[in-house]
Protein backbone atom coordinates (compact mmCIF):
# COMPACT_ATOMS: atom_id res chain seq x y z
CA UNK A 1 0.00 0.00 0.00
CA UNK A 2 1.41 3.53 -0.88
CA UNK A 3 0.30 6.70 1.58
CA UNK A 4 0.86 9.32 -1.03
CA UNK A 5 2.33 8.44 -3.96
CA UNK A 6 3.83 11.34 -6.40
CA UNK A 7 4.14 11.31 -10.32
CA UNK A 8 6.10 13.84 -11.98
CA UNK A 9 5.18 14.09 -15.25
CA UNK A 10 1.38 12.69 -15.81
CA UNK A 11 1.26 11.27 -19.29
CA UNK A 12 0.30 7.96 -20.91
CA UNK A 13 2.70 6.26 -18.36
CA UNK A 14 2.48 8.16 -14.94
CA UNK A 15 -1.72 8.65 -15.72
CA UNK A 16 -1.90 4.47 -16.07
CA UNK A 17 0.03 3.67 -13.46
CA UNK A 18 -2.62 6.28 -11.59
CA UNK A 19 -5.85 4.51 -13.02
CA UNK A 20 -4.50 1.08 -12.32
CA UNK A 21 -3.27 1.85 -8.90
CA UNK A 22 -6.69 3.55 -7.55
CA UNK A 23 -8.92 1.18 -9.45
CA UNK A 24 -6.51 -1.61 -7.11
CA UNK A 25 -7.19 0.77 -3.77
CA UNK A 26 -3.50 0.66 -3.50
CA UNK A 27 -3.02 4.50 -3.02
CA UNK A 28 -4.96 6.73 -0.39
CA UNK A 29 -3.43 9.85 -2.62
CA UNK A 30 -2.28 10.57 -5.80
CA UNK A 31 -0.79 13.51 -6.63
CA UNK A 32 0.88 14.98 -10.20
CA UNK A 33 4.09 17.46 -10.63
CA UNK A 34 5.04 19.06 -13.59
CA UNK A 35 5.97 21.99 -14.93
CA UNK A 36 2.68 22.23 -17.55
CA UNK A 37 -0.63 23.40 -15.72
CA UNK A 38 -2.83 22.61 -18.35
CA UNK A 39 -1.42 18.56 -18.41
CA UNK A 40 -2.08 18.65 -14.59
CA UNK A 41 -5.70 20.43 -14.99
CA UNK A 42 -6.75 17.38 -17.67
CA UNK A 43 -5.50 15.08 -15.33
CA UNK A 44 -7.47 15.60 -12.09
CA UNK A 45 -10.50 16.88 -14.16
CA UNK A 46 -10.21 12.81 -15.82
CA UNK A 47 -9.93 11.54 -12.37
CA UNK A 48 -6.70 10.15 -12.96
CA UNK A 49 -4.71 12.65 -9.94
CA UNK A 50 -6.72 13.51 -6.78
CA UNK A 51 -4.50 16.98 -7.16
CA UNK A 52 -1.77 18.67 -8.21
CA UNK A 53 1.09 21.34 -7.51
CA UNK A 54 4.00 22.70 -9.71
CA UNK A 55 5.93 22.80 -6.76
CA UNK A 56 8.29 19.73 -6.37
CA UNK A 57 9.40 20.41 -2.84
CA UNK A 58 5.66 20.64 -1.79
CA UNK A 59 5.04 17.33 -3.86
CA UNK A 60 7.03 15.49 -2.23
CA UNK A 61 6.17 16.85 1.24
CA UNK A 62 4.95 13.81 3.18
CA UNK A 63 5.11 11.22 -0.11
CA UNK A 64 6.27 7.57 0.89
CA UNK A 65 6.49 6.68 -3.36
CA UNK A 66 7.93 8.85 -6.40
CA UNK A 67 7.75 8.11 -9.28
CA UNK A 68 9.33 10.06 -12.56
CA UNK A 69 7.45 9.75 -15.59
CA UNK A 70 9.04 12.78 -17.34
CA UNK A 71 11.12 12.64 -20.33
CA UNK A 72 14.59 11.19 -20.22
CA UNK A 73 16.32 14.18 -20.68
CA UNK A 74 14.38 15.80 -17.41
CA UNK A 75 15.08 13.12 -15.18
CA UNK A 76 18.20 15.11 -13.83
CA UNK A 77 16.44 18.23 -13.25
CA UNK A 78 13.70 16.61 -11.28
CA UNK A 79 15.92 15.14 -9.51
CA UNK A 80 17.86 18.30 -8.89
CA UNK A 81 14.62 19.87 -7.49
CA UNK A 82 13.43 17.27 -4.70
CA UNK A 83 17.26 16.59 -3.62
CA UNK A 84 17.23 17.21 0.39
CA UNK A 85 13.72 16.76 0.65
CA UNK A 86 12.51 13.18 0.14
CA UNK A 87 11.06 11.50 3.18
CA UNK A 88 13.35 9.23 5.40
CA UNK A 89 11.04 6.66 4.47
CA UNK A 90 10.36 7.40 0.96
CA UNK A 91 11.37 5.48 -2.31
CA UNK A 92 11.99 7.13 -5.33
CA UNK A 93 11.78 4.42 -8.58
CA UNK A 94 11.41 6.32 -12.69
CA UNK A 95 9.60 4.71 -15.56
CA UNK A 96 12.12 5.37 -18.19
CA UNK A 97 13.12 3.59 -21.51
CA UNK A 98 16.64 3.58 -20.84
CA UNK A 99 18.21 3.26 -17.30
CA UNK A 100 21.86 3.95 -17.64
CA UNK A 101 21.25 7.54 -18.19
CA UNK A 102 18.84 7.47 -15.38
CA UNK A 103 21.69 5.91 -12.98
CA UNK A 104 23.89 8.58 -14.32
CA UNK A 105 21.23 11.25 -13.92
CA UNK A 106 20.99 10.42 -10.08
CA UNK A 107 25.01 9.51 -9.21
CA UNK A 108 25.48 13.07 -10.55
CA UNK A 109 22.84 14.98 -8.60
CA UNK A 110 23.06 12.91 -5.38
CA UNK A 111 27.30 12.08 -5.46
CA UNK A 112 26.04 8.96 -5.09
CA UNK A 113 23.27 6.29 -5.90
CA UNK A 114 20.61 7.07 -2.29
CA UNK A 115 20.01 3.70 -1.48
CA UNK A 116 15.66 4.39 -2.04
CA UNK A 117 16.61 4.71 -5.43
CA UNK A 118 14.95 1.62 -7.66
CA UNK A 119 15.11 2.31 -11.23
CA UNK A 120 12.11 0.87 -12.96
CA UNK A 121 11.52 0.59 -16.84
CA UNK A 122 7.44 -0.91 -17.38
CA UNK A 123 7.62 -2.38 -20.86
CA UNK A 124 4.35 -0.70 -22.31
CA UNK A 125 3.31 1.83 -24.48
CA UNK A 126 0.96 2.98 -27.12
CA UNK A 127 1.39 5.39 -30.44
CA UNK A 128 -0.78 8.35 -28.50
CA UNK A 129 0.83 9.78 -25.56
CA UNK A 130 -0.63 12.15 -23.08
CA UNK A 131 -2.87 11.76 -19.81
CA UNK A 132 -5.58 11.72 -22.67
CA UNK A 133 -3.52 8.20 -23.94
CA UNK A 134 -3.99 6.50 -20.52
CA UNK A 135 -5.88 3.51 -19.76
CA UNK A 136 -6.46 1.68 -16.38
CA UNK A 137 -5.18 -1.68 -18.11
CA UNK A 138 -2.08 -0.64 -19.96
CA UNK A 139 0.17 -2.91 -17.41
CA UNK A 140 -1.61 -5.92 -16.94
CA UNK A 141 0.22 -9.13 -18.54
CA UNK A 142 2.85 -6.57 -19.76
CA UNK A 143 6.65 -6.57 -18.21
CA UNK A 144 7.72 -4.03 -15.99
CA UNK A 145 11.83 -4.31 -15.58
CA UNK A 146 13.54 -3.18 -12.55
CA UNK A 147 17.00 -2.64 -12.08
CA UNK A 148 18.51 -2.61 -8.80
CA UNK A 149 21.92 -1.21 -8.30
CA UNK A 150 24.25 -2.67 -5.37
CA UNK A 151 23.57 0.73 -3.04
CA UNK A 152 19.67 -0.15 -3.47
CA UNK A 153 18.19 -0.84 -0.30
CA UNK A 154 16.05 -4.20 -0.55
CA UNK A 155 13.17 -3.09 1.14
CA UNK A 156 12.87 -0.18 -1.52
CA UNK A 157 13.00 -2.52 -4.51
CA UNK A 158 10.50 -4.73 -2.59
CA UNK A 159 7.97 -1.76 -2.50
CA UNK A 160 8.31 -0.89 -6.54
CA UNK A 161 7.84 -4.70 -7.39
CA UNK A 162 4.69 -4.57 -5.44
CA UNK A 163 3.62 -1.31 -6.57
CA UNK A 164 3.67 -2.92 -10.09
CA UNK A 165 2.32 -6.04 -9.40
CA UNK A 166 -0.41 -4.21 -8.56
CA UNK A 167 -1.00 -3.21 -11.97
CA UNK A 168 -1.21 -6.42 -13.38
CA UNK A 169 2.28 -6.66 -14.30
CA UNK A 170 4.70 -9.06 -14.39
CA UNK A 171 7.73 -7.95 -12.88
CA UNK A 172 11.50 -8.44 -13.36
CA UNK A 173 14.61 -7.75 -12.49
CA UNK A 174 17.86 -7.55 -14.36
CA UNK A 175 20.63 -5.16 -14.60
CA UNK A 176 21.42 -1.76 -15.84
CA UNK A 177 23.72 -2.81 -18.44
CA UNK A 178 21.71 -5.97 -19.50
CA UNK A 179 18.37 -3.65 -19.61
CA UNK A 180 19.63 -1.01 -22.07
CA UNK A 181 20.93 -3.59 -24.15
CA UNK A 182 18.14 -5.51 -24.66
CA UNK A 183 15.80 -3.18 -25.11
CA UNK A 184 18.15 -1.66 -27.79
CA UNK A 185 17.60 -4.65 -29.57
CA UNK A 186 13.93 -5.44 -29.02
CA UNK A 187 12.74 -2.00 -29.78
CA UNK A 188 14.93 1.01 -30.09
CA UNK A 189 16.35 -0.79 -33.41
CA UNK A 190 13.08 -1.97 -34.54
CA UNK A 191 11.71 1.66 -34.03
CA UNK A 192 14.72 3.13 -35.67
CA UNK A 193 14.48 0.84 -38.17
CA UNK A 194 10.68 1.76 -39.03
CA UNK A 195 11.28 5.65 -39.05
CA UNK A 196 14.11 4.54 -41.47
CA UNK A 197 12.49 3.03 -43.76
CA UNK A 198 9.63 5.39 -43.51
CA UNK A 199 12.15 8.26 -44.51
CA UNK A 200 13.86 6.43 -47.10
CA UNK A 201 10.46 5.76 -49.04
CA UNK A 202 9.01 9.57 -48.88
CA UNK A 203 12.37 10.50 -50.27
CA UNK A 204 12.05 8.05 -53.29
CA UNK A 205 11.44 9.03 -56.72
CA UNK A 206 8.22 7.07 -56.42
CA UNK A 207 6.97 7.66 -53.19
CA UNK A 208 3.32 8.39 -54.69
CA UNK A 209 3.21 5.31 -56.18
CA UNK A 210 4.72 3.39 -53.11
CA UNK A 211 2.72 4.91 -50.39
CA UNK A 212 -0.42 4.33 -52.55
CA UNK A 213 0.68 0.11 -53.05
CA UNK A 214 1.46 -0.14 -49.66
CA UNK A 215 -0.64 -3.12 -48.04
CA UNK A 216 -1.19 -5.06 -45.04
CA UNK A 217 2.36 -6.10 -43.97
CA UNK A 218 3.76 -2.30 -44.73
CA UNK A 219 1.26 -0.99 -42.45
CA UNK A 220 2.05 -3.09 -39.37
CA UNK A 221 6.04 -3.06 -40.18
CA UNK A 222 5.82 0.78 -39.94
CA UNK A 223 2.64 0.98 -37.51
CA UNK A 224 5.89 2.25 -34.44
CA UNK A 225 7.09 5.15 -36.93
CA UNK A 226 3.34 6.92 -36.02
CA UNK A 227 5.39 7.01 -32.22
CA UNK A 228 6.02 10.33 -30.60
CA UNK A 229 9.55 12.00 -31.87
CA UNK A 230 10.72 13.66 -28.91
CA UNK A 231 10.08 10.31 -26.92
CA UNK A 232 12.18 8.34 -29.10
CA UNK A 233 14.75 11.21 -30.07
CA UNK A 234 15.52 11.35 -26.13
CA UNK A 235 15.82 7.20 -26.62
CA UNK A 236 18.10 7.35 -28.99
CA UNK A 237 20.16 10.30 -26.62
CA UNK A 238 20.11 8.44 -23.62
CA UNK A 239 20.62 4.97 -24.49
CA UNK A 240 23.13 5.89 -27.55
CA UNK A 241 25.56 3.37 -27.00
CA UNK A 242 23.54 0.23 -27.31
CA UNK A 243 21.06 1.86 -29.89
CA UNK A 244 24.49 2.44 -31.63
CA UNK A 245 25.77 -1.09 -30.88
CA UNK A 246 22.60 -2.50 -31.90
CA UNK A 247 22.38 -0.75 -35.49
CA UNK A 248 25.72 -1.86 -36.35
CA UNK A 249 25.27 -5.30 -35.78
CA UNK A 250 22.10 -4.88 -37.95
CA UNK A 251 24.09 -3.06 -40.68
CA UNK A 252 26.47 -5.79 -40.97
CA UNK A 253 24.09 -8.68 -41.38
CA UNK A 254 21.80 -6.61 -43.47
CA UNK A 255 24.86 -5.88 -45.48
CA UNK A 256 25.77 -9.82 -45.99
CA UNK A 257 21.99 -10.44 -47.01
CA UNK A 258 22.75 -7.86 -49.67
CA UNK A 259 25.72 -9.44 -50.62
CA UNK A 260 23.77 -12.75 -51.07
CA UNK A 261 21.18 -11.01 -52.88
CA UNK A 262 23.54 -9.55 -55.04
CA UNK A 263 25.23 -12.98 -55.61
CA UNK A 264 21.68 -14.84 -55.98
CA UNK A 265 23.01 -16.51 -53.61
CA UNK A 266 19.98 -18.68 -53.15
CA UNK A 267 21.20 -21.41 -50.41
CA UNK A 268 23.00 -18.02 -48.26
CA UNK A 269 19.31 -16.30 -48.91
CA UNK A 270 17.63 -19.22 -48.06
CA UNK A 271 19.53 -20.06 -44.79
CA UNK A 272 18.69 -16.51 -43.43
CA UNK A 273 15.33 -16.55 -44.28
CA UNK A 274 14.54 -20.46 -42.99
CA UNK A 275 16.42 -19.37 -39.48
CA UNK A 276 15.04 -15.97 -39.26
CA UNK A 277 10.75 -17.55 -39.67
CA UNK A 278 11.98 -20.49 -37.73
CA UNK A 279 12.79 -18.07 -34.49
CA UNK A 280 10.17 -15.65 -35.36
CA UNK A 281 7.59 -18.56 -35.21
CA UNK A 282 9.19 -19.94 -32.18
CA UNK A 283 8.70 -16.50 -30.35
CA UNK A 284 5.07 -16.58 -31.21
CA UNK A 285 4.41 -19.65 -30.25
CA UNK A 286 6.20 -18.90 -26.68
CA UNK A 287 4.07 -15.77 -26.23
CA UNK A 288 0.52 -17.21 -27.08
CA UNK A 289 1.54 -19.93 -23.83
CA UNK B 1 -17.25 -14.64 -68.09
CA UNK B 2 -14.81 -17.35 -68.43
CA UNK B 3 -15.21 -21.13 -70.08
CA UNK B 4 -12.73 -23.04 -68.67
CA UNK B 5 -9.85 -21.22 -66.55
CA UNK B 6 -6.75 -23.36 -65.50
CA UNK B 7 -4.94 -22.16 -62.66
CA UNK B 8 -1.31 -23.60 -61.99
CA UNK B 9 -0.13 -23.99 -58.75
CA UNK B 10 -3.44 -24.49 -57.10
CA UNK B 11 -1.96 -22.62 -53.60
CA UNK B 12 -2.85 -19.66 -51.54
CA UNK B 13 -3.14 -17.05 -54.40
CA UNK B 14 -4.55 -19.44 -57.53
CA UNK B 15 -7.20 -21.09 -55.12
CA UNK B 16 -8.50 -17.64 -53.46
CA UNK B 17 -8.60 -16.49 -57.07
CA UNK B 18 -10.81 -20.07 -57.72
CA UNK B 19 -12.76 -19.73 -54.53
CA UNK B 20 -14.00 -15.75 -55.36
CA UNK B 21 -14.88 -16.84 -58.87
CA UNK B 22 -16.87 -19.58 -58.33
CA UNK B 23 -19.12 -17.25 -55.47
CA UNK B 24 -19.08 -15.05 -58.36
CA UNK B 25 -20.35 -17.65 -60.83
CA UNK B 26 -17.31 -15.69 -63.35
CA UNK B 27 -16.56 -19.36 -64.68
CA UNK B 28 -17.77 -22.80 -65.97
CA UNK B 29 -15.21 -25.18 -65.18
CA UNK B 30 -11.78 -24.48 -62.84
CA UNK B 31 -8.83 -26.81 -63.50
CA UNK B 32 -5.72 -27.05 -61.54
CA UNK B 33 -2.49 -28.18 -63.18
CA UNK B 34 0.67 -28.80 -60.87
CA UNK B 35 3.35 -31.17 -60.72
CA UNK B 36 1.56 -32.44 -57.21
CA UNK B 37 -0.79 -34.40 -57.07
CA UNK B 38 -1.70 -34.33 -53.32
CA UNK B 39 -2.03 -30.84 -53.37
CA UNK B 40 -4.13 -30.56 -56.44
CA UNK B 41 -6.60 -33.52 -54.69
CA UNK B 42 -6.62 -31.42 -51.77
CA UNK B 43 -8.05 -28.29 -53.56
CA UNK B 44 -10.41 -30.71 -55.28
CA UNK B 45 -11.40 -32.16 -51.67
CA UNK B 46 -11.91 -28.52 -50.59
CA UNK B 47 -14.19 -27.90 -53.64
CA UNK B 48 -11.63 -25.07 -55.10
CA UNK B 49 -11.08 -26.49 -58.27
CA UNK B 50 -13.41 -28.54 -60.05
CA UNK B 51 -11.35 -31.37 -61.55
CA UNK B 52 -7.14 -31.39 -62.44
CA UNK B 53 -4.53 -32.45 -64.49
CA UNK B 54 -0.93 -33.52 -63.68
CA UNK B 55 -0.69 -32.65 -68.04
CA UNK B 56 0.09 -29.37 -69.08
CA UNK B 57 -1.37 -29.55 -72.75
CA UNK B 58 -4.52 -31.43 -71.51
CA UNK B 59 -5.02 -28.64 -69.26
CA UNK B 60 -4.76 -25.61 -71.43
CA UNK B 61 -7.26 -27.74 -74.11
CA UNK B 62 -9.78 -25.89 -74.35
CA UNK B 63 -9.72 -22.93 -71.62
CA UNK B 64 -9.94 -19.32 -72.60
CA UNK B 65 -8.06 -18.57 -69.54
CA UNK B 66 -4.48 -19.79 -68.27
CA UNK B 67 -3.30 -18.37 -64.59
CA UNK B 68 0.04 -19.51 -63.87
CA UNK B 69 0.26 -19.00 -60.05
CA UNK B 70 3.20 -20.97 -59.31
CA UNK B 71 6.58 -20.39 -57.71
CA UNK B 72 8.62 -17.00 -59.39
CA UNK B 73 11.54 -19.78 -60.24
CA UNK B 74 8.83 -21.76 -62.25
CA UNK B 75 7.18 -19.37 -64.55
CA UNK B 76 9.40 -20.28 -67.63
CA UNK B 77 9.34 -23.92 -67.47
CA UNK B 78 4.83 -24.03 -67.48
CA UNK B 79 5.57 -21.22 -70.31
CA UNK B 80 7.79 -23.87 -71.92
CA UNK B 81 5.17 -27.00 -71.40
CA UNK B 82 1.92 -25.06 -73.05
CA UNK B 83 4.43 -23.61 -75.86
CA UNK B 84 2.50 -24.60 -78.93
CA UNK B 85 -0.72 -25.65 -77.50
CA UNK B 86 -2.80 -22.52 -76.22
CA UNK B 87 -5.99 -22.03 -77.79
CA UNK B 88 -6.28 -19.40 -80.31
CA UNK B 89 -8.87 -17.85 -77.83
CA UNK B 90 -7.04 -18.17 -74.59
CA UNK B 91 -5.49 -15.73 -72.68
CA UNK B 92 -2.55 -16.33 -70.28
CA UNK B 93 -1.79 -14.12 -67.23
CA UNK B 94 0.45 -14.69 -64.06
CA UNK B 95 0.27 -13.59 -60.24
CA UNK B 96 4.36 -13.15 -59.74
CA UNK B 97 5.57 -10.97 -56.92
CA UNK B 98 7.88 -9.63 -59.78
CA UNK B 99 6.93 -8.58 -63.19
CA UNK B 100 10.61 -8.23 -65.43
CA UNK B 101 11.58 -11.63 -64.42
CA UNK B 102 8.37 -13.27 -66.11
CA UNK B 103 8.07 -11.01 -69.04
CA UNK B 104 12.22 -12.46 -69.42
CA UNK B 105 10.91 -15.73 -69.21
CA UNK B 106 7.93 -15.42 -71.54
CA UNK B 107 10.33 -13.47 -73.83
CA UNK B 108 12.88 -16.56 -73.67
CA UNK B 109 10.56 -18.81 -74.38
CA UNK B 110 7.79 -17.52 -77.46
CA UNK B 111 11.20 -16.19 -79.17
CA UNK B 112 8.85 -12.67 -78.37
CA UNK B 113 5.99 -11.62 -76.12
CA UNK B 114 2.73 -13.01 -77.38
CA UNK B 115 0.12 -10.52 -77.76
CA UNK B 116 -2.32 -12.76 -75.44
CA UNK B 117 0.26 -12.71 -72.58
CA UNK B 118 -0.98 -10.12 -69.84
CA UNK B 119 1.34 -10.62 -66.78
CA UNK B 120 -0.49 -9.12 -63.67
CA UNK B 121 -0.37 -9.02 -59.54
CA UNK B 122 -2.73 -9.39 -57.05
CA UNK B 123 -1.43 -7.33 -54.15
CA UNK B 124 -2.40 -9.63 -51.32
CA UNK B 125 -1.42 -12.57 -49.43
CA UNK B 126 -0.96 -14.17 -45.99
CA UNK B 127 1.69 -15.59 -44.14
CA UNK B 128 0.08 -19.01 -44.08
CA UNK B 129 0.52 -20.41 -47.66
CA UNK B 130 -0.97 -23.63 -49.62
CA UNK B 131 -4.91 -24.46 -50.72
CA UNK B 132 -5.53 -24.69 -46.89
CA UNK B 133 -5.14 -21.24 -46.28
CA UNK B 134 -7.22 -20.54 -49.75
CA UNK B 135 -9.92 -18.03 -49.04
CA UNK B 136 -13.06 -16.38 -50.60
CA UNK B 137 -12.63 -12.91 -50.02
CA UNK B 138 -8.36 -12.33 -50.50
CA UNK B 139 -8.89 -9.93 -53.24
CA UNK B 140 -11.60 -8.01 -51.66
CA UNK B 141 -10.68 -4.41 -51.78
CA UNK B 142 -6.92 -5.15 -52.64
CA UNK B 143 -5.27 -3.91 -55.34
CA UNK B 144 -4.15 -6.03 -58.66
CA UNK B 145 -1.74 -4.59 -61.01
CA UNK B 146 -1.45 -5.35 -64.37
CA UNK B 147 1.66 -4.85 -66.16
CA UNK B 148 0.55 -4.85 -70.17
CA UNK B 149 3.43 -4.54 -72.76
CA UNK B 150 3.58 -3.07 -75.76
CA UNK B 151 2.89 -6.63 -77.68
CA UNK B 152 -0.17 -6.76 -75.33
CA UNK B 153 -3.82 -7.29 -77.01
CA UNK B 154 -5.76 -4.82 -75.44
CA UNK B 155 -9.13 -7.20 -75.30
CA UNK B 156 -6.76 -9.78 -73.44
CA UNK B 157 -5.71 -7.10 -71.24
CA UNK B 158 -9.36 -6.20 -70.83
CA UNK B 159 -10.36 -10.01 -70.16
CA UNK B 160 -7.98 -10.40 -66.93
CA UNK B 161 -8.79 -7.36 -65.74
CA UNK B 162 -12.73 -8.21 -65.51
CA UNK B 163 -11.41 -11.20 -63.92
CA UNK B 164 -9.69 -9.68 -61.26
CA UNK B 165 -12.51 -7.13 -60.50
CA UNK B 166 -14.85 -10.02 -60.35
CA UNK B 167 -12.58 -11.07 -57.01
CA UNK B 168 -13.55 -7.57 -55.60
CA UNK B 169 -10.55 -6.16 -56.28
CA UNK B 170 -9.27 -2.78 -57.37
CA UNK B 171 -7.58 -3.32 -60.59
CA UNK B 172 -4.87 -0.61 -62.09
CA UNK B 173 -2.07 -0.43 -64.77
CA UNK B 174 1.52 0.27 -64.68
CA UNK B 175 4.79 0.17 -66.44
CA UNK B 176 6.51 -3.52 -65.61
CA UNK B 177 10.00 -1.24 -64.71
CA UNK B 178 7.54 0.95 -62.63
CA UNK B 179 5.82 -2.25 -60.49
CA UNK B 180 8.84 -3.73 -59.71
CA UNK B 181 10.55 -0.78 -58.27
CA UNK B 182 7.62 -0.01 -56.29
CA UNK B 183 7.38 -3.49 -55.16
CA UNK B 184 10.83 -3.62 -53.72
CA UNK B 185 10.27 -0.97 -51.89
CA UNK B 186 6.48 -1.41 -50.29
CA UNK B 187 6.58 -4.79 -50.18
CA UNK B 188 10.22 -7.16 -50.64
CA UNK B 189 12.66 -4.32 -48.64
CA UNK B 190 10.03 -4.26 -45.50
CA UNK B 191 10.41 -8.49 -46.04
CA UNK B 192 14.19 -8.48 -46.25
CA UNK B 193 14.37 -5.69 -43.15
CA UNK B 194 12.18 -8.32 -40.93
CA UNK B 195 13.68 -11.47 -41.85
CA UNK B 196 17.29 -9.54 -41.37
CA UNK B 197 16.23 -8.25 -38.11
CA UNK B 198 15.31 -11.51 -36.24
CA UNK B 199 18.19 -13.01 -38.03
CA UNK B 200 20.76 -10.19 -36.24
CA UNK B 201 19.03 -10.68 -33.00
CA UNK B 202 18.85 -14.36 -32.98
CA UNK B 203 22.69 -14.23 -33.33
CA UNK B 204 22.61 -11.98 -30.03
CA UNK B 205 24.49 -12.85 -27.05
CA UNK B 206 21.17 -11.86 -25.44
CA UNK B 207 19.32 -13.56 -27.70
CA UNK B 208 17.10 -15.14 -25.10
CA UNK B 209 15.72 -12.11 -23.07
CA UNK B 210 15.93 -10.73 -26.12
CA UNK B 211 12.74 -12.72 -27.33
CA UNK B 212 11.48 -13.17 -23.91
CA UNK B 213 10.96 -9.29 -23.37
CA UNK B 214 10.33 -8.34 -26.74
CA UNK B 215 6.64 -6.80 -26.95
CA UNK B 216 3.80 -5.38 -29.04
CA UNK B 217 6.08 -3.31 -31.38
CA UNK B 218 8.36 -6.28 -32.28
CA UNK B 219 5.48 -8.75 -32.66
CA UNK B 220 4.26 -6.10 -35.02
CA UNK B 221 7.44 -5.03 -36.61
CA UNK B 222 8.74 -9.00 -37.59
CA UNK B 223 5.19 -10.82 -38.68
CA UNK B 224 5.96 -10.51 -42.06
CA UNK B 225 9.44 -12.85 -40.81
CA UNK B 226 7.29 -15.78 -40.77
CA UNK B 227 6.51 -15.67 -44.56
CA UNK B 228 7.36 -18.20 -46.89
CA UNK B 229 11.07 -18.41 -46.86
CA UNK B 230 11.44 -20.30 -50.60
CA UNK B 231 8.67 -17.45 -51.91
CA UNK B 232 10.86 -14.62 -50.79
CA UNK B 233 13.75 -16.25 -51.59
CA UNK B 234 12.32 -16.51 -55.09
CA UNK B 235 11.44 -13.22 -55.43
CA UNK B 236 14.78 -11.96 -54.12
CA UNK B 237 16.05 -13.20 -57.01
CA UNK B 238 13.59 -12.68 -59.40
CA UNK B 239 13.28 -8.87 -58.71
CA UNK B 240 16.88 -8.67 -57.44
CA UNK B 241 17.93 -5.30 -59.15
CA UNK B 242 15.07 -3.73 -57.51
CA UNK B 243 15.54 -4.75 -54.19
CA UNK B 244 18.95 -4.57 -53.96
CA UNK B 245 18.84 -0.67 -55.23
CA UNK B 246 15.98 -0.45 -52.42
CA UNK B 247 17.84 -1.45 -49.87
CA UNK B 248 20.79 0.57 -50.69
CA UNK B 249 19.13 3.46 -50.34
CA UNK B 250 17.87 2.19 -47.02
CA UNK B 251 20.99 1.45 -46.04
CA UNK B 252 22.19 4.89 -46.68
CA UNK B 253 19.74 6.92 -45.06
CA UNK B 254 20.11 4.02 -41.86
CA UNK B 255 23.94 5.37 -42.47
CA UNK B 256 22.82 9.14 -41.83
CA UNK B 257 20.84 8.20 -39.10
CA UNK B 258 23.81 5.69 -37.16
CA UNK B 259 25.76 9.50 -37.80
CA UNK B 260 22.91 11.43 -36.29
CA UNK B 261 22.38 9.25 -33.46
CA UNK B 262 26.72 8.70 -32.66
CA UNK B 263 26.45 13.15 -32.91
CA UNK B 264 23.73 12.64 -30.39
CA UNK B 265 22.32 15.22 -33.18
CA UNK B 266 19.32 16.10 -31.59
CA UNK B 267 17.92 18.57 -34.23
CA UNK B 268 18.87 16.09 -37.16
CA UNK B 269 17.10 13.18 -35.57
CA UNK B 270 14.34 15.17 -34.27
CA UNK B 271 13.63 16.16 -37.68
CA UNK B 272 14.05 12.66 -39.52
CA UNK B 273 11.52 11.37 -36.66
CA UNK B 274 9.11 14.21 -37.53
CA UNK B 275 9.16 13.57 -41.24
CA UNK B 276 8.48 10.04 -41.11
CA UNK B 277 5.58 10.08 -38.63
CA UNK B 278 4.15 12.64 -40.77
CA UNK B 279 4.34 10.77 -43.78
CA UNK B 280 3.39 7.26 -41.88
CA UNK B 281 -0.06 9.34 -40.74
CA UNK B 282 -0.69 10.73 -43.93
CA UNK B 283 -0.70 7.21 -45.32
CA UNK B 284 -2.63 5.69 -42.78
CA UNK B 285 -5.34 8.60 -42.99
CA UNK B 286 -5.78 7.81 -46.70
CA UNK B 287 -6.07 4.43 -45.97
CA UNK B 288 -9.00 4.75 -43.82
CA UNK B 289 -10.87 7.17 -46.64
Amino acid sequence: MIKKLVIFGVGLIGGSLAMSLKKANYCNTIIGCSRSVESLQKAQELGVIDDYTLDPIEAVNGADMILLAVPMGAMGSVLQSIKGHVEADAVVTDAGSAKASVVAAAREVFGEIPPYFVPAHPIAGREKSGVEAAIVDLYVDHKVIVTPLPETDAAAEQRVIAMWQATGADVESMEVEKHDQVLAATSHLPHVLAYSLVDTLSHSDASDAIFHYAAGGFRDFTRIASSDPVMWRDICLENRDAILASMEEFQANLQILHQQVSDADSDGIMETFTHAKAVRDDYMKKQST
